[in-house]
């Protein structure tokens, strides 16, 4: 057993990639604009929900999309850095931004990105 | 330590009022309309909240009015024998029904009945 030094190791996870504060600006130019129009879809689609409620269940049909998407964004929108590569490759997955979005990332992250986006369409398919 | 007779005793809880199948029928007719009309109304609101909707906010803020409402509609609509005497003194106490609503019941429950609405009415003041 050998106690890890503090200078050869001083960031915790040594797999986590690092963001630096340019980087971390790009990441959230794009980001931001994903969740902003993800919230003006669900927006306009609980106007369109409620617009047609004619029955009780129908309230509660809302009541439920509104938590499932709520809960469904609050997972998929996190920031750290720590989940920032995942997060933003399941973003390109789902075409809520395109790699010109992500334009000034060095390519090491773009891999990254674009390989978890590859894991997602192999996944789905 | 004694047994209790199944005679004697056959109705679990002593102090629970017994509703008749024809006192009953008066009382789902009042509570379905009460219930109803709360249920119309918690629809408006939901439209006219929808359709001022212009921020994520406003979306959770309706989130949690319907969750809110659907919880205390729970709550408060219980057609148990055991709690329908609070029920009902619940809904006069509301102006959800009116006394004429109840026309049919037997004295002895329209007491029981007043009595909570007026204790409502005590603790609000």
């Amino acid at each position: 057993m050998t106690s890890p030094s503090a200078t050869q190791d001083s960031y915790p996870y040594q797999h986590e990639p690092i963001w630096s504060r340019s980087e971390k600006a790009i990441a959230r130019k794009a980001f931001d604009a994903a969740l902003g129009q993800e919230l003006h879809e669900v927006i306009q689609e609980a106007k369109k929900m409620a617009s047609r409620i004619q029955q009780p269940s129908d309230l509660w049909d809302l009541e439920y999309y509104l938590t499932q998407r709520r809960k469904e964004i609050d997972r998929k929108y996190d920031f750290r850095g720590s989940r920032l590569t995942d997060v933003l490759g399941r973003l390109l997955y789902e075409n809520r931004l395109g790699e010109e979005d992500l334009r000034g990332l060095p390519e090491e992250k773009m891999k990254s990105i674009r390989s978890f986006a590859q894991f997602l369409r192999d996944g789905a398919a």
